[in-house]
């Protein structure tokens, strides 16, 4: 059932033994707000777990209590409440979902949340799951930590493109205002998620001579970069931002990264400044927003790229 | 003398002829508050000009009223007020301060300020000029219009590197939040300014083939990019956040871009995370904060390289 803040709250400050966790690939809005509330529920003397089916990437390591997250156990967990944040549905957490018997809480801001929990607190109005767990805080004038208000602002920035995407709205900026007062410090939150390994920088060129631009008329172009599979694997997949260097060029409308996960598995992903690239992500079993969206294609690289860019070619001709 | 915002707010209303400018090679604070300053001034009826001594870059020619930018003219100009934007001294304004007669109004947030004005508002707590306009903005309960939000929004973020850098307060992102509630669209924002010319992205392998890493023990390094005279050149100058991409590498404690801006001129921008580079710079001649500074050397490219990186090897050895 649909819940509200007041209620969500009554379900986390009645339950004793809880365990929290996210989606696959956590991003800073999934670790944050993990984070955020463990430290908020240990805090009450309740015995809280953290537990996900994934590693917690090198960039989010900085956040405190960071080292606590658990990957999933052989044996059944049996907590009073187990609480799922930033995950449209149940598949996203992975293993966790299996291993856990609880009553679910779930707590998330994505659009497309199927709504499998017990308890849904859902807002799609919210540009991070974050902001919905600050204000579960603030409604219980819960004692934010200079720590909580770290993993909040992360959760928030990250979500929003640190304050640059269409989802950063008025409340966006006066929570990550507020955050700042409780202690956060957005230089030292984006020194740390900025860091990159070498390797990222030197392997930079190659990347970049992937870049390949095609005219669709009316000064709209098509940009796109392509990681093999070995390119990839130089890089470990740190890919993060790579798209924006397309994306960026004056006149490109479409962007799009491939990356070949493995042959005949390409990824790809699309941004538009005009056109609506949700609908060439569907066009192949994809999906997303109109200005950022994602597929993945079961062909080779060439064919892939041929497929995809004559897709967006065609749109952008169409005038759509 | 020093001025109030009341103060400052009361010279401007008092004022029917005003020439309103900023610094040279002006940047998102200086042409922001610029054009939000006019909008105000010019929609109560008065006469109101704004002169600067440089271009628009491209960067922000699509903030409302910047075509509206004149160069100075070669006849003396003698309206009731002169007010001088976002610039720490007069030199700073070029060839307007010679052209332009009348008393001076300074309003500009650097703590270097040298205090050349008749009367000055001078807040180095603010991350930006863009802040104290818009405080005078509010003080005088003025209609601040969708255009004047997007300026004011522009002059803050690029100011505070997109609320990235340790000058973003929570009054910051107090006021970002309500100029988004005003209209200012930080998407449409940060898409104008992020917008690269195609050949900045397709020259960027070549920038980052000079990149040079120095070890300087206990896992600290220093990282170095360079631009020949011909390669800024071919970037047109368009050089923004070049200096990120040393900066970012894990374990780089001092990050350096030489740019030849001419045979025997080169211009030196240092960062760094833990080192005071403004000791570094100041011991050139240069100046600027601890964690951002710069300088310029009259030496050859190799000959400057060699001094600077050898000032930083020796700095870091020495534990600073």
């Amino acid at each position: 059932m649909e819940v509200s803040i007041e209620y969500s709250a009554k379900l986390l400050n009645e339950a004793n033994d809880i365990v929290l966790t996210t989606h696959i690939h956590p991003d800073g809005d999934a670790l944050g707000s993990l984070l955020a509330c463990y430290e908020y529920l240990s805090a009450q003397g309740k015995k809280v777990r953290m537990i996900i089916d994934d590693e917690v990437p090198r960039a989010f390591k900085f956040l405190s209590g960071s080292g606590k997250i658990e990957q999933p156990p052989i044996t059944p967990v049996t907590p009073d409440l187990f609480v799922v944040l930033d995950a449209s549905d149940l598949e996203r957490v992975g293993k966790v979902s299996t291993v856990v018997k609880a009553p679910i809480l779930n707590i998330d801001h994505h659009i497309s949340n199927v709504k499998f929990a017990d308890y849904w607190y859902i807002d799609s109005r919210a540009a991070a799951t974050g902001e919905m767990i600050f204000k579960i805080f603030k409604q219980e004038n819960a004692n934010i930590t200079g720590g909580m208000a770290e993993a909040l602002f992360t959760a928030i920035a990250t979500d929003c493109g640190f304050f640059r995407y269409a989802n950063t709205s008025s409340d966006t900026l006066q929570f990550a205002s507020e955050l700042v007062a409780l202690g956060a410090k957005p230089n030292v939150i984006s020194e740390q998620l900025d860091t990159k390994p070498r390797v990222v920088v030197e392997m930079l060129p190659s990347v970049l001579k992937t870049l390949e631009i095609v005219e669709c008329g009316q000064a709209r172009q098509i940009a796109s970069i392509t990681l093999t599979k070995e390119l990839a694997s130089k890089l470990k997949d740190e890919t993060e931002g790579f798209i924006d260097y397309p994306r960026n060029i004056d006149g490109v409308d479409i962007a799009i990264m491939f990356k070949e996960a493995d042959t005949n598995n390409i990824r790809v992903s699309l941004r538009s400044k005009t056109a609506d690239v949700s609908k060439l992500a569907l066009s192949f079993g994809g999906g997303g927003h109109a200005r950022a969206a994602g597929c993945t294609i079961a062909e080779n690289l060439d064919r892939a790229k041929y497929l995809v860019v004559e897709a967006a070619k065609a749109q952008l001709f169409a005038g759509h």
